[in-house]
């Protein structure tokens, strides 16, 4: 009988998990040096708190399941439920701003498709308990700090940035009634990936004029600082838009005095579908022939209290483990990666291998990596697969190890060979042998 | 609405996290130092695999659910069928021996109680590919290697070893039929935590004679070098069983030669309950009030072909990191775990603030940590806030920035106060300082 991985999912060898580790460690570093500390939750979570947050039709995209009680579980599909959980449950005692992180595993129980798989890794990014507009200009600039650290430069990846806020004083400046305003947000972010007859039909669906339905692909077009002037213009008797702007221009004003303006353009396209978010929204896309969102985020100041805490304003982004690797494919990015050992420490006959043990017991205890052959063979054979393990030098213990405690060292890049003491070798095992070598 | 982590679940707040990922770093590094590469699979399999390997029974004990396709999926309770099947899906592939580790997350729907959750993260070490006794030193010396890594010494820890084919061999010797054989390795696994009552009735209902009960109870008691040495005896007669000694000798002398001789001891009362245990199998125990295993593991020869790849011989462990959060704790090796910033950044005034940004931006682009203030406040509340946050280094942007591009630096440990041009500090930025203070 042979099994495989569940369709949509992977099975990560030591390469894959490498990589995969390169990736989260880019995370963790990048994170750690914005000054934000790492939390996760259990793989699984109240159904409820899924449903609380998006409603009961959540259920069909998620893997669910129930325990001996009957309570009703669901695998995370994302994680800022359990985070606004997490927070909401110590919101007093925690410091303001909370500036987390995350690397969650997450399943959806979707059709696996390019960029979208059933089991991914995410980076979570989210400042809560802050409602200043550094917090969003922070928040970008940690994406940006992240696509930098990758190799990923403007010519790669641009951030798009919007404001939700500003998208709700348009609608309102053109009488479009608020209950409909979730429809349009959704109908805006699936615009790009629609025709424009499409689009018309959905529009239309909501119940909007001809007039209304032409004013929001106008809307939709307006890009860059000249986008925004004219957005401006058009929100000049409506005070809440108005200031939404200002606002949003001050986020991008404090991003180029972060020093990561080339990476970022206000885009009114970008909405985010997501009902919570209530003002900075942003994507980052790949420029290449990927043009798919790479990273997405805003500000959801409602969220925490509407999972049970106190109001506490926030914003945050995620991005896949997927798309990253999709990205760095695509602008050979991608590093290479090779397991290496320090140390492959080899008998000059059987009659050493006792020494042999002993050597590789002590350079491991030292912190060095070391391997040794199971097989008992010739010193070629062992150097053969010393070398097959990419070890970087070789230990050769022989007769002297016993009288003199002393062993042979071949630097395997050089070639310089050198005798040491074992004591001498122990002491300081990596130092040592750069100078010698 | 109150949500919580479902029972038996914990979430991570920083400071658990940081003890999470200090306890997981501890098993990377041990694991990459002994020579092992790290894989995963996907949190959830198919049911199948389960079944096929631990029948029908473990259902009950796995949270498990379908896909809209039907088909029957588990969240994984142990890692070792998942290793199996990728074992066995690049059988010829894959250079022997693989030495593998893994840090998997793993769910069971069991009653939650001290030191069994439902959801636990485990350490995995298993080479596959080797009959040699070898590799089974390497395996228990690998587990050594992190104990040692942690401060436990053998007054903390001790490593009970056995062999089943010596069981089998005793149990053949007792003229005991080979198809109780798995009912006795469960029994024998389960006499530490029965009365002695309890462990005769589970031996009756194995339909054992007095003698044979009695004879199991002895062998049980069998430890050390003398009680092997007895063992031996009784199998005089046993060409395979007598075999089996002279290997686990023989694993005793490696473990010796690799320095771990201390930590290790024969105790027949080790026996692991699972059925596919084949030579080798041992515990680590907590000699604290604990007094409970805190590292399992064995040889199975026959698991990878039971899964549907050839027959590889093979041999792992695997803790979980529940387990050793409560050795660490009883023994009081818990380590202080700090996060700090290597920067905090504050204005003179607020005119500064946008110089602030800018160094911000240049100091984690350079990859050290630092953070500033959301808030224009005194330069007293800035340095507050700095000392709140660990900060080690506090940088005050002034006047001097726009003229001169020079930054003040106080080292808050030693209090020593420099001024550097900007672009000085982000040559080295740590280096700088070190000397400088």
């Amino acid at each position: 009988m042979k099994l495989q991985a569940p369709k949509g999912t992977r099975d990560f060898y030591p390469a894959d998990m490498a990589l995969r580790n390169w990736i989260a460690s880019q995370w963790v570093a990048v994170s750690q040096r914005n000054g934000f500390a790492e939390y996760d939750g259990p793989i699984f979570e109240s159904l409820d708190l899924y449903k609380l947050k998006s409603g009961d039709e959540i259920v069909a995209q998620l893997f669910h399941f129930e325990d001996r009680g009957g309570r009703a579980f669901a695998i995370r599909p994302e994680m800022t439920p359990t985070l606004a959980r997490m927070v909401a449950a110590r919101a007093n005692a925690l410091a303001k701003p909370i500036k987390w992180f995350s690397i969650p595993r997450l399943c959806r129980a979707e059709r696996p498709q390019r960029g979208r798989l059933r089991e991914f890794f995410q980076w979570n990014i989210d400042i809560v308990g802050s409602d200043s507009e550094l917090a969003d200009a922070e928040c970008i600039f940690v994406a940006v700090d992240f696509f930098r650290a990758l190799g990923l430069t403007p010519q790669h990846v641009t951030v798009r940035i919007n404001s939700r806020a500003i998208v709700t004083g348009l609608l309102e400046s053109m009488a479009i009634p608020a209950d409909r305003h979730a429809g349009v947000y959704a109908a805006l972010d699936k615009r790009d990936k629609l025709s424009p007859e499409a689009f018309d039909e959905l529009l239309a669906k909501l119940a909007l004029d001809k007039n209304q339905c032409a004013g929001l692909v106008e809307i939709g077009a307006a890009k860059d600082a000249a986008g925004l002037a004219a957005i401006a213009d058009r929100l000049a008797d409506h005070p809440a838009g108005g200031a939404a702007v200002t606002r949003l221009r001050q986020v991008f004003d404090w991003l180029a005095a972060l020093g990561v303006a080339d990476y970022c353009a206000f885009d009114m396209g970008v909405v985010r579908g997501l009902a919570y978010y209530t003002g900075t929204v942003f994507e980052a896309f790949g420029r290449g022939g990927l043009q798919r969102a790479i990273a997405g985020g805003g500000r959801y100041d409602e969220l925490v209290s509407q999972l049970g805490g106190p109001r506490l304003g926030g914003i945050g982004f995620a991005t896949s483990d997927v798309v990253i690797q999709d990205v760095l494919t695509e602008f050979d990015l991608l590093p290479e990666l090779e397991s290496v050992l320090d140390f492959f420490v080899i008998d000059a006959d059987a009659t050493a291998f006792a020494g042999v043990l002993e050597v590789v017991g002590r350079l491991r205890a030292a912190g060095v990596s070391t391997g040794f052959s199971f097989a008992r063979q010739s010193i070629n054979k062992q150097f053969k697969q010393a070398a097959g393990q990419r070890a970087r030098r070789v230990v050769v213990v022989d007769a002297a190890f016993a009288d003199a405690r002393s062993v042979e060292i071949k630097d395997m890049t050089t070639g310089v060979q050198q005798r040491l003491g074992i004591d001498e070798l122990l002491n300081d095992p990596l130092r040592k042998l750069e100078s010698g070598s």
